[in-house]
């Protein structure tokens, strides 16, 4: 009876911080997404993907597979930057996976740069220890 | 040894099978969200997420409970309708949740009805033997 009541209270305390830990290492693979993005690598990008992963991208039509998402970002990069992410809330999937919603904001290149605003949900999942982003959704707030 | 090669080859035979009947509850719940929908029952649509829900809407802010989320539906309804939701891939994340992806179409009303095509992602979660929508995004293939 003991070792349950310390298993559970064990539990109770581990939950928050394997949370917590979860939505440090997602926010850690934010930077480098936002970093990767900002100077052009477009190979690291495709590599945070899990090689079935689904794209969903707002205003264009649903992109599957690494190597199609390595090019959709390629392509999209030649007409926005300055993208950044911010993460609000992360919620464990089982043992492997983990449920992110976030906001996001970049700008338009071009005559008239404009700024857009926006929100995504990731499925992340864990292969070989590494969180990949699984299906990847955004769309705009206006 | 029999046993564990058993269990295994149980496990390999039920994944899928699981997997297709979470497939099959999925296309019956939105069968019913489509028909509640169009029907106008918002309180229904309400009842089918889970009470701390989050709603992230094309072109809104995002939208957080199950109270909020039923006041969303009600006000979209009075814009929309011909509400169609076709379920695309549907992946188990642990025991009690599913990853959904599926395509929509709507018809705007007013004056020059227009049809809208896109793409969701929905996060499902059973509680309570029940599956909800515990998360919901999507946006517009245009």
């Amino acid at each position: 009876m003991r070792v349950t009541q310390a298993a559970l209270v064990g539990f109770m305390l581990m939950a928050p911080a394997a949370m917590a830990q979860d939505k440090a290492t997602i926010d850690k693979l934010n930077a480098d997404f936002m970093a990767a993005f900002n100077k052009g690598d477009m190979a690291a990008i495709g590599q945070m993907y899990t090689e079935d992963a689904y794209l969903l991208p707002s205003g264009g039509p649903m992109v599957k597979g690494r190597a199609a998402i390595q090019t959709f970002w390629t392509n999209a990069a030649e007409g926005i930057g300055d993208f950044k992410l911010t993460t609000l809330d992360v919620k464990p999937l089982g043992s492997d996976g983990a449920r992110e919603i976030g906001t996001f904001t970049l700008k338009t290149k071009g005559d008239k740069p404009q700024e857009v605003a926006g929100k995504y949900v990731v499925v992340w999942e864990k292969t070989g220890g590494q969180w990949k982003l699984a299906t990847d959704i955004w769309n705009a707030d206006k």
